[in-house]
């Protein structure tokens, strides 16, 4: 199509038809926003659902929602403010301000994330290069934060930073959610949500935001307990991996292995890891990408967060970017936790039974009742029992190094507690559990189903998305606005609506037109009144993706579309 | 219970089983955010789609979804920069700040919304109200703009805004979903996502947040034509009012009018938003609030936004805090639209159609090929089709003003364009659309859902939630964890989660002890697996809401599930 790329294809079509388009164009546009319009927020709205289905409610998870505006204090404790930032250079000439690797990048062809502000500044010099606009020369670089920051409420000192990842709230979150779980373990805690990133110049339209939607869960397990249940399932699944050891000897294509296979070589290091990469896997393929289009991609040392002691990218082709990252698979291990244990003095250890008894001596925490009742008042039976329950060496460390201890947000002194050694039995241990980090990007995989989903028959658009993606499950067509068949058409219309389906009226233009405008917007299905539904109360039921028809019954067709969307039969079929 | 009111009960039942709980509390807290749990975020997903059922859907709505974080000229142009803000007093000793209004309120009992700063001087001196936690002497109110401001990327002049509302990110896109409906009119276009106001010191739990989500809509409609053809589906619908009339002859009681008699007596402006406010009043009695729980109260003049030109809040009786506001009722006008065509130099017009040719003397703006061809490239085309249908006077009079006139994104120059006077034929006019807003703050609503739902059997607590909001839809019970009981019971489990149900497994406890668990996250069915069950393959299907029991083929159970939530039967009728 005249050259153009599938970006530029699908860039005017979502555009035209309403998938998405860039924010604030009557501003004239801030890159790295864009909006969803009518279908493009029906897809997504689907997408997360089929998420939800595939992990959360398949594996157990638990979704909770945390905010998106978080005290700055946790990303201190999470490392985020010292290790989320980026490398900037600025042409001394126009003033223009770009990420320093990937202008190298682009200026040389040459990889350059993770290398430090001097490689950077040695290679840009090393290999000249020069702004893209101007043609100035660039300044040093330079890190620059890419978290939003603000303050929350009217006090300057509260800083308040926009969430780069949902993670954070769930580790906050960790002993609330343990405990609402009676204490499971392995759990897995799951978030949907906009995330925040301040890049320092986005330009690749849906693939690189500075506001897009997370879809990610942390799965808690017992490390000295790792092994995975459900491996099973999943262990002859084969994936395509590009593990950190090839890419060191300059490998970048791709190995197959079995989920086993890969465990046995030690390319995966943790089971609960490589079983979410197959479930991964299993899920990007049922949305249409096939398997030969994915691959997991091991970072480097260099290339990973600060958090993470393996990562492999989840990554698809696409026709203008090549290999882009759809979710990252993080193994994050107590990373998190103890950052947080240890800035807010709060216990987020679990805790392991042993199956039987041991005594031992061991330092236990008494809560002092003459000095918590008067400063917990009707909470005191509870916090009482907290201490007792928590990890009396944890409570000394914390005292000795913060002067208090946060139990459930409540400030304990030394003043309330009293540490003694008694000859204990011990019923099993407490630990930090480690985690395990799947985590998808919405927009880049609607993105992504919208390239693969792209497709020309005889010189007309067809956009086969998976029909439970769809964001529109029917259009209701009267071959002509007369006659009565425009009502019978609209009584339909309103039936499929009463039975929650997505479904829209179209009367304007000749059949065909519609059928072609329907096929564009991925609408599977078409229901077609015409003269004949007036003499016997058929429709003609049309296929998006074989344009075959056939009449049913008026009456069938709630039971039609309702075995046809939870089936992957053809409308023929049914 | 203990005097405790029914938020103290409900934020201690919310805590301890997983609906919500304060942000950050192993970090203290900070005021104004929440959390939802397992259980409050799956009400929250079922509200949504319910909002999206009873509004997108059954009204063909469009559905969007823009950022969270705008550049903050869209705020300039809405008014938000110069009206979105509290009044603030600080104390001299402390240091401690209020929200001036809220304090002389709290102090003193009289609503003191809308007044203007020296009103709220004068007042807070008369009524020697003071600090609250030290009092100490208060300071003379000042204004505090409750946007959450932030930096766009690494430019310092990029001001970014936390929304406070979604509205604008729809207004801002009107001319392009406008298009993509085919410029249909009256148009809905809704979104459903976060909001952030930095509120000085909010202190109501969930009811007061800083962040929050939004479910609204804008309908825009021709003021000229501003009926609404649906209006005889809820003509009778009774709705409370508190008119400002009544309001300013100091009376606070509601009056109980049809939405006919609201419109004839002139209470209501629009008929559309009387439409609206109606199907409000029946989506919030379906969530098992009842009608005389309700009630609509309009804003005085100085008490609504800066864009209304009619508010009426749709307000619901809570046991802590009164009358509340579920949704917000505003009639916006082109208020907006008229902010954002000004600032932007982009057309957000709608067109008319007269039903004939009127001929007249008229400006057209011509394009000019031999620039607008460099400078367009490959977009050449189709500015130039936007440029002929551009309104030419606005062109003209915003190259006078800013030297240039925004189409689409694109700077259109006076060189670009010809200002001809010509003999035309014209088929209608442009207008700018005016709106109604219904505004519903998700979270607030998902509290008032919990209070009206629970209620207390025999000192046990039953969460009669409505079974299309229910957050676990049913339970597995094995009556013993041997035998094979167990495994049976995981079995249906298993099947009832492929079935897409909201299902939980439970062993752990007596089976009483598990149905009180149940009844208190408000599960609407108990599916118990006992000894009979191994014998003749019948299951005890338990009513939360009547605790009756029945039997059951386990092979009917997922048949009469789905009969049970898409109807309003009990367990026993189906």
């Amino acid at each position: 199509m005249n050259g153009l790329d599938k970006y530029e294809i699908l860039a005017e079509l979502a555009r035209r038809r309403g998938f998405f388009w860039p924010s604030f164009e009557i501003y004239g546009g801030v890159s790295g926003f864009i909006d969803l319009g009518p279908l493009g927020a029906s897809v997504k709205r689907r997408l997360e659902d089929k998420w939800r289905d595939f992990f959360i409610r398949r594996e157990g998870l638990l979704e909770i929602a945390t905010p998106i505006i978080m005290p700055g204090k946790v990303f201190e404790a999470s490392g985020h403010v010292e290790h989320f930032k980026e490398s900037m250079v600025e042409c001394v000439r126009c003033k223009r301000k770009y990420r320093a690797d990937h202008i190298l990048e682009e200026s040389t062809g040459v990889e350059s994330e993770g290398l430090s502000l001097n490689q950077l500044d040695m290679r840009i010099r090393e290999k000249n290069v020069h702004c893209i606009e101007c043609g100035g020369e660039l300044s040093s670089p330079q890190y620059f934060g890419t978290m939003f920051t603000t303050t929350i409420g009217p006090y300057s000192e509260a800083v308040g930073c926009g969430r780069p990842e949902a993670a954070q709230g769930m580790f906050v979150d960790f002993r609330r959610v343990y405990e609402i779980a009676r204490e499971r373990m392995p759990l897995g805690v799951a978030q949907i949500g906009q995330a925040l990133r301040n890049e320092i110049s986005p330009r690749q339209g849906p693939i690189r935001l500075r506001e897009f939607t997370i879809m990610e869960f942390e799965f808690f397990f017992d490390p000295e307990d790792p092994k995975c249940e459900r491996l099973n399932e999943v262990e002859n699944e084969k994936l395509r991996l590009v593990p950190i050891e090839l890419r060191k000897r300059g490998v970048e294509e791709p190995i197959e292995l079995t989920v086993t296979e890969a465990l046995e070589a030690g390319y995966i290091i943790q089971p609960w890891s490589a079983y979410f990469m197959a479930v991964s896997k299993r899920f990007v393929s049922e949305l249409n990408i096939p398997s030969e289009k994915q691959r997991f991609h091991e970072k480097l040392e260099t290339e990973r967060a600060h958090y993470s002691a393996q990562t492999y990218d989840h990554q698809v082709q696409l026709d203008r970017w090549g290999w882009i990252e759809l979710a990252g698979n993080a193994y994050r291990t107590d990373f998190d936790l103890r950052g947080h244990m240890k800035a807010s003095g709060a216990d987020l250890t679990a805790f392991k039974a042993y199956g039987g008894t041991i005594r031992k001596r061991a330092k236990i925490a008494v809560p002092i009742n003459a000095t918590i009742g008067p400063e917990f008042k009707g909470q005191t039976e509870h916090i009482a029992k907290k201490v007792m329950e928590a990890d009396a060496e944890a409570i000394e460390e914390s005292f000795v190094k913060h002067g208090f201890h946060m139990i459930e947000g409540f400030k304990v002194l030394p003043s309330h507690v009293r540490i003694e050694e008694r000859e204990v039995s011990q019923t099993g241990k407490r630990f930090i559990p480690h985690v395990i980090e799947p985590s998808f990007g919405a927009e880049r995989l609607i993105y992504a189903v919208l390239e693969y989903a792209y497709s020309t028959v005889e010189d007309r658009t067809v956009m086969k998305i998976p029909r439970d993606l769809v964001p529109i499950e029917a259009v209701v067509l009267p071959l002509v606005t007369k006659d009565g068949l425009d009502k019978k058409a609209r009584e339909i219309y309103m039936t499929l609506i009463r039975k929650k389906f997505d479904v829209e009226y179209d009367e304007s233009g000749s059949i065909g037109r519609r059928y072609a405008r329907a096929d564009e917007a991925g609408v599977p299905v078409a229901v077609t009144v015409d003269y004949q539904t007036m003499r016997d109360g058929t429709v003609t039921l049309r296929d998006r993706d074989t344009w075959k028809q056939r009449r049913a019954p008026t009456s069938e067709i709630v039971d039609i579309l309702q075995r046809y969307f939870s089936s992957r039969l053809s409308l023929g079929d049914l």
